[in-house]
């Protein structure tokens, strides 16, 4: 299975709502906050209705309380660990990024073929494949992240599919496969960069 | 104006409808299609008529007319050069990223504020923001690309829509404030695993 966007938007809401709510606002229309996040009220009040969260088409939403509904859908009980696959330049920079803590996800150890680049003693570990399953099973670990060459990337998929990873963000262009039970989330930055040439295009076009 | 997600569809379309022609398959359905990417059949039809698309229900896709089409869609006359802003983690393994080139997208320079980081002479040089504005001149470029911490974010947004950028990709958490005729589009890797989270345990809980 593949992810899809309503998650994702219902995520990208609640950071606007935070900077409306940061900004002195209490409550929101659908159509300002769609202004804001670039998608119809139409859309907004879809998403809501799906997650069963409620408004006054009149009033408004009430900013706090739509957060706090967005934060209880999201709700992990406790941090989750994930592991990294894949110690290269993309590899390194996700360990030092700050937005998986604020989330409280926290990459516990890393795995890569290079035996050059493998350390045990780090904060986050460099190990070889081999070690995988055991730091997931030891650490009741979900999701890995791969950040590998196009060439290696199934294979791992299956290192971590095997091992028993439920969810896997993909930085590689490769469209994975994976069994009916395993999500899988892609991150194509040029594909980003597309989408938004794209848009600037048709902008200038249609002015 | 914020970006939607149906481009960014129709790119995932494209990437899997390529790996669908390795594979040695002439046609798809809108079923199989979808399955794989975890949308509707219905979403991709829509997507489809939005664009132009058109299939025959019974026979289905012919994929490499579809590639086709998809590739007419986002033609780019020339490669494009690209500003990113913020030489740090993020910057550094974005300038080392293949996912760009490959679409033709090229980082022709940095900026960043910390002198240090100065390098005049590099492959991709890093300036002072003072700069900002003449190489975007010069090089004619219409896309920033944001990594700097949330702190610096609205501010190096501001200097990149004065110099006359039109579309941002934005790795900072923060909801950045533009005008009307500029696109943002957010990169929240956070976000990301947290929606791959969600999925996963609403997949538990139903199973």
């Amino acid at each position: 299975m593949y992810l899809r966007s309503n998650i994702i938007r219902l995520l990208q809401y609640r950071s606007c709502l935070t900077k409306f709510q940061e900004l002195g606002f209490n409550t929101i229309y659908s159509y300002n906050l769609g202004k804001r996040v670039g998608v119809s009220a139409e859309q907004i009040r879809k998403d809501f209705s799906k997650f069963n969260i409620r408004g006054n088409k009149k009033a408004g939403y009430n900013i706090e309380e739509l957060i706090t509904t967005i934060n209880e859908i999201f709700k992990k009980s406790s941090p989750q660990n994930v592991l990294l696959v894949g110690y290269g330049n993309i590899g390194q920079s996700l360990i030092k990024y700050k937005g998986f803590s604020r989330s409280m996800f926290y990459i516990k150890a890393a795995i890569d073929i290079d035996p050059s680049k493998h350390k045990r003693k780090a904060i986050v570990p460099v190990l070889p494949p081999e070690k995988a399953k055991e730091i997931i099973k030891k650490n009741g670990i979900k999701i890995g992240i791969i950040a590998v060459p196009d060439t290696g990337a199934q294979e791992m998929c299956d290192l971590l599919v095997k091992a028993g990873i439920k969810g896997i963000l993909n930085f590689s262009s490769l469209v994975l496969k994976v069994p009916e039970n395993v999500i899988i989330n892609n991150i194509n930055l040029g594909n980003e960069l597309e989408a938004l040439f794209y848009h600037i295009h048709s902008k200038q076009r249609s002015s």
